[in-house]
């Protein structure tokens, strides 16, 4: 007999999870080394360790420990914001008159407004205990810059934030919360790193890229005595920390008896999506149950489901070890009328090799649908949601919908990543009726894929 | 022995009141009756059933039931975003070095950013059992106008928000999330109203006042058909609503054997604090407990510790009915310097009577420590606080401080009203050291009181 489930469910302290968990373990087919630009050789953890903290480094290149123990000192601070809740959508499923059962998971309840904070403050606790003075890091929305100030300030390590120059000054609400929690924000590009003195010169008046913050935070660690770089997405270790998502999820599942059909998650980088499927995935690859995965990007920046299978520059100034991923081309940029996040190049090289195993899907979405999907849900669920997450909500109606149609009672799992609360210009662009939407055209995705390198 | 407190201690959905507690069933003296302004007698139901939703109206003059049930719909609407967290400020305590233990009660989780989802449901579902069109409201930081907008979509009534005119254009983002929940937000002073027209005429280019926004709520809800003015503070109602807070707070501490010996809130209107403590008050004024309660409000808005206990117009336009309480005089509007919200003139008749009779003290605080405290929150226990929550903080603190000086392990809790996500211009000003602290001269202040009524 089923038991009655809450609308939300918590975990209590003890029920948090005290290891991570890395998928690469379970994986037949491992994702593919990064390469170094310079001698398209597997990177080392000599060379990585010259970007990254030493112990992130060895995540990274760990494709073998299937479990990591959480250091106390992030248990701890994850105690701050987590557990997060699983919610049963009884509301939205009312309002859709659907049979499926629908949960998200919320990883809203904190000032960065995002997951993001799940991996941020483990880069910062390995920063801090390697002894360095501080981070560089790169930020578009500011989601990831916020959380990166919120453990650095935690740990009294600075924090050098390159903040892709548009989101910059349009919004200046997400720099003065960097700033109250003590970061150090640029605008990018920026005359302070090589990299983006010449990106100045060559495309003067650019309003920046993701690429390319990530080109200028890489130099100025490099350059810097004391100083790594840390990245919010795109990385195993990422998804390594992020696993903290799906494995609260499923213990909280297995403790009510629920058994998703469908995980829904959206994907930039893909940091939420490895983080919310990573155990469930690995039950799969094990072959001890079955899920449908579905990854869900802007119809703006389709790299799943529009890119190639190569490897590809992680960066615009092409500083960052070579990734094998699905990818639009570093220079590619989704077009200015994109709103709604989700704006990178390429995708987690873990994500890529499962997408591309066939043990995932893909769906590209249109952002009005997005918008749509964002403020009915708000209006049902009462959580105003991000942009990003709001893909992720939209094919999650989409198949409620269909269940509806079939009369399937599938139970539906999505993740939730955050609140939209610093995107109130895009929200008021869909409010005016201003939104559109725009697909690149093949000849448009060629241009990106004209760049990719010769590996 | 002392049980291990965690973190955060989320009751489950069993635990939550099915019952508001209404404190006014407890006092010996109880608040004086508001009267009608134009026979200075004390209003009827019948007459303030014009204003109110004729069950809110018998709320409102209810003196006698201790425990009213929450309507089964209004309960499941607090499970989207109840239970609220009882936090351990471990963090804070630490990082104090204070031998006090510290708890706050988190409000914030929810898209209004604040407690006031509380009341504005329960507000717009009797308006909706009432068979009423829509409802009429004045916002100014925006918090009241998002809750109420929330609750209406809901139960899809209309929502009409009268927006202090400095807080609409200050603030777009707070009327694009109401917006986004469907909700029709005019800046105020407006051409709308007969009461906005005579303002306007009187004070041209004025940037307007809560009182005056009131003021034109009301018209509006009187002289549209199907319509009712609801109100997020002062009222004794909404105290009632907001005692959810309080009772959840009490279950808490009860179940971990936690004892407060302070209990300290923000005030404005009174609707957090009187919420918060109105449970605990209640044990106190049956002879059960005993607590130190502090109110603490802005030195820039100072109703309880340099106003009057005297009757006073609740809006500018002096539509509304009087009501017996602590007051700065309804045309007295704080220094244009002031950032951190707290504005009304007036206080909660509850209250007033309360700090009256000595029951309860209360302090006022300049808006540097207030933003100071605010930072030194957001940096050790990772929430960003509202400014309004900020000065609850700014005590806490100091309490905590006074204990590290006598080595007294007192037990301090305090209400965290909300998060400060819409408030970044104060907190970039307080970041740029532009910040600056006013307290209005006693001359200032008669000017207030010279238009107080004869009653």
């Amino acid at each position: 007999m089923e038991q009655k489930i809450p609308y939300k469910i918590y975990l209590s302290e003890e029920e948090l999870p005290k290891q991570w968990y890395n998928v690469r373990a379970d994986m037949k087919i491992k994702p593919a080394p990064l390469l170094n630009p310079a001698t398209n050789q597997p990177v080392t953890l000599e060379e990585l360790s010259q970007i990254f903290c030493t112990e992130l480094a060895k995540q990274e290149l760990d494709n073998d420990n299937a479990y990591i123990t959480i250091p106390e000192e992030i248990q701890n601070f994850y105690k701050m914001y987590r557990p997060a809740p699983l919610v049963r959508a009884y509301f939205l499923e009312k309002a859709l008159g659907t049979p499926a059962k629908i949960y998200y998971k919320f990883e809203g309840n904190n000032t960065s407004g995002s997951h993001k904070l799940n991996s941020s403050i483990a880069q910062a606790y390995y920063a801090k205990k390697q002894g360095l003075k501080g981070v560089t890091t790169e930020t578009g929305a500011g989601q990831w810059g916020t959380a990166l100030a919120m453990a650095c300030s935690y740990f009294d390590l600075d924090c050098k934030v390159f903040m892709v120059k548009c989101s910059y000054e349009q919004k200046p609400f997400r720099r003065e919360v960097m700033r109250t929690y003590g970061a150090n924000v640029t605008p990018s590009p920026s005359e302070t790193t090589e990299v983006g003195r010449k990106i100045l010169e060559e495309f003067p008046g650019t309003s920046g890229s993701l690429g390319c913050a990530i080109s200028e935070a890489v130099e100025c660690a490099v350059t810097n005595e004391g100083y790594r770089y840390v990245l919010g997405s795109v990385l195993s270790q990422v998804l390594l920390h992020q696993s903290i998502i799906g494995l609260e999820t499923m213990t909280a599942c297995d403790k009510y008896g629920i058994q998703p059909d469908i995980i829904i998650g959206c994907a930039g980088g893909g940091s939420n999506l490895g983080g919310l499927i990573s155990p469930f995935m690995g039950r799969k690859l094990r072959g001890e149950a079955d899920y449908q995965f579905i990854a869900v990007e802007p119809a703006s920046c389709p790299s799943l489901t529009r890119g190639k299978y190569v490897y590809d520059f992680c960066d615009t100034g092409k500083v960052c070890p070579l990734s094998k991923m699905y990818t639009l081309g570093s220079g590619f940029i989704p077009s200015p009328n994109h709103a709604g996040g989700l704006r990178y190049h390429g995708m987690s090289s873990v994500l890529s090799e499962l997408y591309d195993e066939g043990l995932m899907e893909a769906r590209s979405v249109e952002q009005t649908a997005v918008f749509e999907a964002a403020t009915k849900f708000a209006r049902i669920e009462g959580t105003l949601p991000a942009p990003e997450s709001s893909h992720a909500i939209r094919v999650a109606i989409d198949e409620a919908l269909k269940c509806k149609e079939t009369g399937e009672e599938k139970t539906i799992l999505f993740g939730l990543t955050g609140t939209g609360y610093f995107d109130m210009v895009a929200y008021q662009k869909f409010n005016d009726n201003l939104m559109s939407d725009y697909i690149p055209t093949d000849e448009e995705l060629a241009k990106g894929f004209a760049n990719l390198p010769n590996v």
